[in-house]
C-alpha cells in the first residue's frame, strides 16, 4: 500500500468515530517522520463548540507532542478538503503538505473555492496533494447522509402517529 | 461613550493582558444582548498552540456559555482584523457583527487580503465594522513591536559580552 494510502486509511478510522457519534464523518491525522502525532474527527454537535473540527484537533495535538507551535515538517491527512478556518491554521501552523480525499465544492478552501493553502501572500505556503482515496471519502459521507435521511423519515413517521 | 467603543475597550483590556506575557497583544470579547459571553487574547507562544488566538477563546467560550455552536444574536469585537482562521471560525459559528479595531495589511481575511466575512458563497455573511478606535489599536502594536526591538538590542548586546 502506498503511504498516503496508508496515513489516509486511519485518518478514515478517525472519520468512523465522529459517524459512531451521529456527527459528519471527517478524521484528520498529523504525521511527522512517519509517526503519528495528532488526530481528530468532527465533533461540532456533541461539543457544541463551532472550532471543533478534525483539523484542528490534530493540530492542537500535534502542537501538544512537539511543544512547538510550528509543524514544519509535519504533514496532515483529512477526509475532506479542509474549510476556510482549518486551512488558515494549517497556514499558521506551518505544516508541511495536506493530503485530502474528497473536494467540498460548498467550502473547500484547499482548491474548491479558494486555495488559502497556497494563497503566496501569506506567510506560508503548503504543498498539496487532492483526490487521495476520494471514491471512499465521498462514498463515507453519501452514506452517512443518505441514512441521516432515513432515519429523520423514520422519525417523522412517529410524529405523525 | 458609543457601545461599540465601550466593548473595544474591554477588547482592548484582553490585548493587554497578552503583552504582560510578551505575547503579541491582540484581544478579542463575544457580546450577547450586551452581555459579555466570551473573551479570550493571544497565547500562541505560551502555549505553543498554533490555534489559540483571541477570537478562538472567545468563540468558544460564547459556544460553552450559550451551550450552543450557532452564535446567531452575537457580535465580536477584536483589536486586529482577523486572520483566515479565525473569519473561518466566525462565519462558521454564525456571529452576526464583527467590530475590529486595526487592519492587518499582511494577513487581514475581513477586508485587506481578502474578505471571508463577507463572501456570499459561503453559508453565512456577517456584518463588519472596520476601524473601531483604530488609532489606540494601532498604537497598542506599534508600542509592542517598538519594544521588543529595544528588548531584543539589550540581549544581544548582553550576549556580545
Amino acid at each position: 500500500m502506498k503511504k498516503e494510502e496508508y496515513f489516509m486509511r486511519l485518518a478514515i478510522e478517525e472519520a468512523k468515530k465522529a459517524a459512531d457519534q451521529e456527527e459528519v464523518p471527517i478524521g484528520a491525522i498529523a504525521v511527522y517522520r512517519d509517526q503519528v502525532i495528532g488526530r481528530g474527527y468532527n465533533l461540532r454537535e456533541r461539543t457544541n463548540d463551532a472550532t471543533s473540527h478534525a483539523e484542528m484537533q490534530a493540530i492542537r495535538g500535534a502542537n501538544k507532542f512537539l511543544n512547538n507551535w510550528r509543524l514544519r515538517d509535519v504533514d496532515l491527512y483529512v477526509t475532506l478538503e479542509p474549510c476556510s478556518m482549518c486551512a488558515g491554521a494549517i497556514v499558521l501552523s506551518r505544516i508541511r503538505c495536506v493530503y485530502y480525499g474528497a473536494s467540498d465544492p460548498k467550502a473547500g478552501a484547499a482548491g474548491s473555492l479558494m486555495n488559502l493553502l497556497q494563497d503566496d501572500r501569506l506567510n506560508h505556503v503548503c504543498e498539496v496533494v487532492s483526490g487521495v482515496l476520494k471514491e471512499e471519502n465521498q462514498k463515507l459521507l453519501k452514506d452517512f447522509f443518505k441514512d441521516l435521511r432515513k432515519k429523520r423519515k423514520i422519525n417523522s413517521r412517529k410524529h405523525l402517529r
